[in-house]
């Protein structure tokens, strides 16, 4: 931790933040600049976050060195983390490919998309039973009978299932019927969420919020993992930015760079990300090349008909020819689909 | 609701598109223009919202025209809404000005807190007891206990309490000592904690999310209203942008927006838009003339040793400062501090 | 074009809107919507947005139907535009891949790295002559005689060369010798400038400014092609986000909406993209998953000697490897590499 | 200067970036951390920043202590900056309004604006002469045309008169007509132009970029006055951000920042900021209390008829009635208002 003066500091200012610093437990160094003081404090990071040297007369900033997150670091833990569900695992050399609808809405549309995406290689069916929607006023999912429906569909394809949990409630009963557990964008930092699904043993899929650094994300699995939970899929699903042609902006970055950071494996979500099905494909391919473990994709066997997200949904037809384009490329990349 | 058909929509596209429409419930118009076909459809938003239309072929892009918002919306209630609360009131001629420490830490920083700003003129007291911390490692608040201190130190003073409730069960608790109940900004999408608040009859202050639009931001206080609690307090604290130099960006323009939008009063936390204390005065004179109905400022007796947030809170001299400024400004304006 | 007019307009109000528009040579159809009218106005878009309507007494908005580029759109030229220099094109089946140093800083350094890249595959060398840098400190470039270095290198090598213009002084020394001239971010909408390479008939190549949107980049080559010079190449190069980890963020969802809106060429330039040269070949794969018509790399034969930009440069091994693997990347696309 | 090693540099890495450090010029202090090394470097920034000592093996990062601006910064004068032009002067006691129409169209037009806004007590008249808009087939001023028209109205009111150049020939022409030199957001990183209003000696008035930071501003003051002209005003204008309900977003945090970090008067432009003439007065107001220097108003006779931005444009009462509130205002603030 840097500690940087003031220009005009004095001296009594300088001796006043060294004491400080000590009372903390700090051992300090002091760089004396050309124009400036600087005081190198070693120790807990924690410690003198939640102190305010920051105010100390004579103190113009703090600057960390120590990145915030220890359990998601690849410092900690070098290799990948490969996180296995049903028949097959995340992180590995196998790229999960997760497909389905925005919404359960009927055994029929979700038995319909099951089959097909199963045929085309997808791995896990996924399907929102209890929907984060922006109005009161819009469809919010079939709820617990939608969890049913998912979990009867897994079964019967053999594919591994996913859905969104919203709170401790919805969570309580989705553990008995999925596999993956989906925390969602809009709840990446609702801590006691993420807490609870930190003390359950699936995994959990954990999307980047609209607008969380990539430190804030990874401070989110931190959380998780603090409880004890490793099994953490992160997922890219786009930020928000200026631009509007698309929902969102596809930080394809971050692919890569959670690559560095972190031990955990990381999917892309091409669908929420721009939010129009003509680009998912363009997407799903620059996803794969850039490194990700994995897609989140919305199929819909009638988009027009969708209950929600229909625009950005595929048909199974656009998602058959996606798969196989992602199968020559993932063997390209040393990687292969189901 | 526009629908506007691509330059190269042909006549049997036009009319399956207008059939849909129909059949959704809409009438609709059909408007040759020089170069593409549009169709005016009149009908109520939520159903095209919620249908595929926009992925039809020949389909360019839709435009809605209305607004999501009913309940929050000047269209619906013309006049101000003010809110009561113990003796003062928010929405009206009087400003509401909420003050103290980011965190309950003991009674005694509590009370000496508490005294000091209402000497300076506060009408609330605010204090983290359950607090959303990015850090799993970080101090996490008195839970309970905090809120105990708090509810005392409200009827010590006779300042009304706020404090932030992140999940249902501190809501349950929280309810029960404190008059305000504040949603933090990472929660403003936490849509079952929204329907928890909006079954409450307490008032609740609502802060915007850190990206959200403003749209977004009064569809999360349609929420509150849609279960029955119309005391929703909105509250601009600072949006996400590319600058560094503040921890966020204050949307001053919020505040007269929100004024034309809505009914709903509208403060301003400057504590948390820039996250530097020395900007604290600034832009609360800023918010009182831009209109805002009150404000939210951390203020601790000694930042230096604050468990938290410490570099943006105004000492109690620097708050009583403040307030001898706000009282000629709020005159200036029509208004007037407690 | 539709006019909204607000739910409290009355009967002389929409009268005057719709004699108004009349005035300005629309043709105007009257929309009776349940809660409101909307006026579809059927003309020239110039018109109405150099007009005032917007501000007419009881209008709420106004919605743009058109888009306001013309010759940039596919909607004018359905077919892809291929731009040819020298023995290579761009917009085709081959990929045009530029690389080359950030500043052109000596003889030595400017052959080995053309010599190695063109050894690599490269299309083009690249390299700055006059630097358009965030402070007047820093290293500005060598100007013209740096262009005649870019110009002998393209000689001895075969390569294309490409160079930046600040102004119209600079344009007019390189456009005697270099092949294609680059506009830089900073001056996306630098219109004078956009028109003087418009009067030019070498191949402009355009960056997307910092925080330009997907429209007004595509305004800035409608400025270009308007007086004349259809040699445009689109360059996606990262905006501007609040994430921090890297320089900016790179839009990958850019390069296939930019393929749907228009016939133009559009490359991207990984390596300002993210500012880490770790990330520019994850980056580069994606591009050409994505469906881009090139890249823009920085190659620097030793980057801890640069003289700007050593972070995000790759060492001509690096670049090596890189092409090695968009050789068979590009052949699973449908397109090849040099 | 702060060199970061990696957490698993190697003795040979440390002695090599050491090393490296000490040829370009710097003293180093090695601290040893708990976890990592950090190498304290004492030099100059410049050589630091050009170099690549970021890329060499072992280092992790490179964190800057030095602010890069020098002759803006507060640091280096610590007095306000006054500017003076004609009667009126900016920075000091007295409140700069600038006030007039987005372009020069006619005499009558401009002398109208230019009465009516002398009579309520503005400071100087502006209107653009060379504009640059965002599409070519926009309204592009009167040119020279325009110049004539606002130095005669100048001289006929006693204003003093602003515009915008977007070139060094339209500067060259400008100079001669007008007293204040506009540098308008989309060209505040067009160097070469900044370099050109640097050698002249009337004052220039630097808009913000879009999204340009406020170090990247002050560091574009620093080019203009780096070439030896010390008379600059900075303007903020609103910056790009996600929220569409204005067309930009006010940075109202900048106005007391600026005032922190250098020594220069800073204005506002509440006009371009939101692109709605509802939100200016509010706007305006809060500008004025958060310590801004003066005002840029869009005032138009007529905005119904303007020939661009009639919608954010004041009619010539509503800015009477707001120039009442801000002489009030003013006064409260310690200043006052012509």
């Amino acid at each position: 931790m840097i500690v940087v003066m003031d220009l005009r500091a004095d001296e009594k200012q300088i001796t006043n933040v060294t004491k400080s610093l000590e009372e903390l437990g700090f051992k300090t160094h002091l760089i004396k600049g050309v124009e400036r003081i600087v005081i190198g404090a070693i120790g807990d990071r924690k410690q003198i976050l939640s102190s305010g040297i920051e105010v100390m007369p004579g103190v113009e900033k703090i600057v960390p060195i120590m990145k915030p997150f220890k359990l998601v670091s690849r410092e900690v833990k070098t290799d990948n983390t490969i996180i296995r569900v049903k028949d097959f695992s995340i992180g590995g050399e196998e790229l999960g490919i997760i497909a389905g609808p925005c919404a359960v809405e009927s055994w029929e549309q979700l038995m319909e998309t099951a089959s097909l995406v199963k045929a085309a290689g997808a791995t896990a069916i996924r399907g929102g039973t209890y929907k984060p929607r922006t109005s009161p006023y819009s469809f919010q999912g079939l709820e617990d009978e939608g969890l049913k429906l998912l979990a009867k569909a897994g079964n019967e394809t053999g594919l591994a299932t996913i859905t969104e949990v919203i709170d401790e409630k919805s969570l309580d009963v989705a553990v008995e019927y999925v596999d993956i557990i989906q925390i969602g964008a809009r709840n990446m930092q609702n801590f006691q969420l993420l807490r609870a699904v930190g003390r359950i043993e699936k995994p959990v899929l954990l999307k980047r919020g609209l607008s969380a650094t990539i430190e804030e994300w990874l401070m989110a699995a931190e959380y998780i993992m603090s409880e004890g939970n490793y099994n953490v899929i992160l997922c890219e699903r786009g930020i928000r930015t200026f631009e509007t042609y698309t929902r969102n902006t596809l930080d394809i970055s971050a692919v890569p760079l959670i690559k560095q950071l972190s031990h955990l494996p990381v999917m892309v979500d091409p669908s929420h990300a721009t939010g129009e099905w003509k680009l998912v494909a363009p997407l799903s391919r620059a996803a794969v090349a850039a490194g990700a473990d994995g897609l989140l994709v919305e199929v819909h066997p009638d988009p027009v008909k969708a209950l929600c997200d229909g625009p950005q949904s595929l048909t199974p037809d656009n998602f058959a020819e996606l798969m196989k384009e992602l199968i020559q490329l993932s063997e390209l990349m040393g990687r292969k689909v189901n």
